[in-house]
């Protein structure tokens, strides 16, 4: 088991920074509508903060061919991949198995992880149990001081737990170990004209600002703004730019908030 | 534009019914956490009610290539398709042309949804406005009389707005439109016990009821239950034989709910 503080993007295709990731969320309670799934949030907003920037999550069932196949590509697209889910002792719990035949290896039964657990539950774990410390071989195991518990990492792929709050104290892993290669900026402004109006304006701007990445969001129903758009890019000034010419463009009156 | 009632399956590989669903849901706030979606958990619910399938879901960013070839493969891959997102007025709403690209058609202004925009804003788009109003050659546009701005669906592909408000206006539409081809029942018991400690149980019950889907949930820091299991299937009494023998499985006391 690596140690805290290992150097963990040493097998990522970018080396100790990466640029981009790819999750996928795996579960048939997430298909269903059984379960309303509450780790991707945190996950986009941990990754944006680190300067990571996350380009696709897949939503798909526990079917362990589906699960390898997407895990081979997206290990394949993206310099580091988060799954979710998948992950306990139970038969619908395919994650591990899955990600070990993406990669074309076997699993075994990691001792350290299974004295964990044993010592948790005061008792040897049956045959049925052991499902949930059998690791992919050559996946490295990766604690910190504040989540002991090992997160299974197999090359690029992060194998990460379904249920949120095991997923929550994950993600202080993710921030402890992972180093994004980006500066992620980003600001705000919140107009009361709506967008159909402020179409020609976006247009202008998008048009004079090409290294600004402008997002425009209508609001229904909400009796503070109607329109907020979002300016995202690498370098302050450029960001500072694009939103000034905004703010030339819109009446002082129709601002209500920048961010 | 067709008429409520009409028969939307027509176009559907399956026919009028229709069994397996995928969802593409698109924007970069989804993936820069800038916005938590809520429009999958009210689609896969509503589709299960349907009896349709939801196999795989998508979250993609705003770019015309790849959300041209993600709506060519969902297309191709199941029975019917939702998008969600990029179809306002603004620089970055892409969908409808991508779903054009996907199928090797061009776009045309549809004169009736223009004419109902523009009474609705009283006055005339501007040219940067009629964005929102070209619909991909050979789309339908379905008007419900709840819901009577028109949702266009591009052969087995339905074109659904980001807004959460707006989406779930749309779900009355499908809910009409559409018709699933299977029926799934679902129940689930709510148990005391630690996920740990149900597995052989649970590999029990697997291998006994091949034709229910088994589940099992941990809740993590709930005081009233720690573990649910759910049944799902097409054949009620099946189901309830694969329930009532877990139920015969563990005591009577570990058992909080069954619904």
């Amino acid at each position: 088991m690596n140690s805290a503080g290992s150097s963990p993007g040493a097998e990522s295709p970018s080396g100790d920074e990466v640029s981009t990731a790819g999750a996928i969320l795996i579960g048939d309670e997430l298909l269903s509508g059984k379960i309303q799934d509450s780790n991707l949030y945190p996950l986009a907003g941990t990754l944006r903060r680190l300067g990571i920037r996350l380009l696709r999550v897949s939503i798909i069932g526990d079917n362990a061919a589906v699960i390898a196949r997407e895990v081979k590509q997206f290990s394949a697209d993206y310099d580091v991949v988060f799954t979710s889910g998948g992950v306990g002792p139970t038969h619908d719990d395919l994650t591990l198995e899955a990600v070990a035949d993406a990669f074309g290896v076997s699993t075994h039964i990691d001792d350290v992880t299974r004295k964990m657990l044993e010592e948790h539950q005061g008792k040897q774990l049956t045959e049925a149990q052991i499902r949930m410390v059998r690791v992919p071989d050559s996946s490295r195991l990766v604690s910190t001081k504040d989540v002991p518990w090992p997160t299974v990492v197999m090359r690029n792929v992060w194998v990460l737990p379904g249920v949120p709050q095991a997923f929550a104290m994950k993600l202080s892993v993710i921030h402890h170990e992972l180093k994004g290669s980006q500066c992620l900026l980003s600001s705000s402004v919140y107009l009361r004209d709506d967008e159909l109006d402020l179409t020609e304006k976006l247009n202008q701007l998008v048009e004079r600002h090409p290294q600004v990445s402008i997002g425009s969001y209508p609001r229904w129903f909400d009796t503070r703004y109607k329109t907020k758009i979002t300016f995202d890019g690498e370098d302050a000034a450029l960001l500072d730019a694009a939103r000034d010419d905004l703010l030339s463009l819109v009446p002082a009156e129709s601002v209500v908030n920048i961010e």
